[in-house]
């Protein structure tokens, strides 16, 4: 994808699949550490960069989250999210705090769920993958079932552009449990990527030939 | 700057001083609230965009912050960045962590600092405006002077797109003393302003005809 500058790490792979232009953007390795290029900094930027390069018609972010089995998350589940907030911006001065938190509603999408059986929730982003005091009565306040690092950057990014965005999140940890995060996290990766694997083709061929507006619950 | 996509909030205003070509780009207002956008996402990306958009031969990131006065920070005080690192990405992995902290040395400038009586100090940036201990742990471990929620992410995109920057932040708030943040920075951004306003014009004038390496401290 020559119309990315040089110097991104950004990573494009493009296809055709059942007459559907697939365009899979990944954030690549970071360039000094080479570690994946996780949070909302580079999910925003490469997604408003392919926003403007591709002019895609649907954004599907796939991706991997923690989960609350307060609200009924398991291992392995996919998401489909509701909504999005951010968990890690605090300021506390008026309007600026409804800025910070940032709630962005997601395209209805009842039909997609019902139809292939998938969960739905709403998701608090932030920056780390611990998660600090305030960082979980944002989520409360935000009465999220899943929490990722990505999501709200991609739906601002999203919304900024007037993009339709779904955002598909496989559950790698319980955060309510018992298992240090870290280790569940790691422990469950490739659970999780396959329910992604096994999540994103059906999608793609559900919304294929479909309007946005045939995704909403009827 | 039609460069830009229809929608994006930034604001853009181009000129000419003494022979530069000078385009001050600003985040401008969320779209929904209708305040600043401040934080890291809105300035990445802003710098991002421009960067590409214009392809500068030099970005100055002028903007306000808070300061340690353990450090030497007084109200007003305009620092010159030696360094960034976020405070608010905290990944307990290996390397995962030090992607967290994500540090970027500035460009050396001592010769700037020098010849314009200018501060410098290390930069901590965040998406919030209070500090938590785990913020407060990380501005030590930074050794940062400056507490601010842009610089970092501006840092990043310029690095990423190989532009030289400057990052210019005057003081608010002594975070470290007795006034609540909040309340000091209300107060203190005219002042803040005034002094930015008054260091950007001769920082481009001293930068006009340079190169980087001559602003390096000989």
């Amino acid at each position: 994808m020559d119309r990315f500058p040089g110097g991104v790490p950004w990573k494009n792979y493009s296809g055709e699949l059942d007459g559907l232009n697939v365009h899979i953007v990944v954030p690549g390795k970071d360039k000094a550490l080479g570690v994946d290029s996780v949070g909302t900094v580079p999910s925003f930027l490469l997604t408003y960069a392919t926003g403007v390069a591709l002019q895609p018609n649907l954004i599907i972010n796939a991706g991997t989250a923690g989960g609350f089995q307060a609200k009924g998350a398991n291992i392995g589940d996919v998401y489909v999210a509701t909504e999005f907030a951010n968990r890690d911006r605090r300021i506390p001065i008026p309007v600026f705090d409804k800025y910070g938190i940032g709630t962005i509603e997601a395209i209805p999408t009842g039909n997609l769920i019902k139809d292939l059986d998938l969960k739905e929730g709403k998701v608090s982003t932030g920056n780390s993958l611990d998660m600090t005091l305030q960082d979980e009565e944002h989520i409360k306040a935000n009465d999220a079932t899943v929490k990722d690092m990505e999501g709200a950057g991609v739906a601002y990014a999203a919304n900024l552009l007037a993009i339709p965005m779904i955002s598909l999140k496989a559950i790698t940890d319980i955060v309510d449990g018992t298992k240090p995060t870290v280790e569940e996290f790691l422990e469950n990766m490739s659970t999780a990527a396959s329910a992604l694997s096994r999540t994103v083709p059906p999608v793609l061929k559900y919304v294929s030939g479909k309007n946005v507006a045939d995704l909403v619950c009827s």
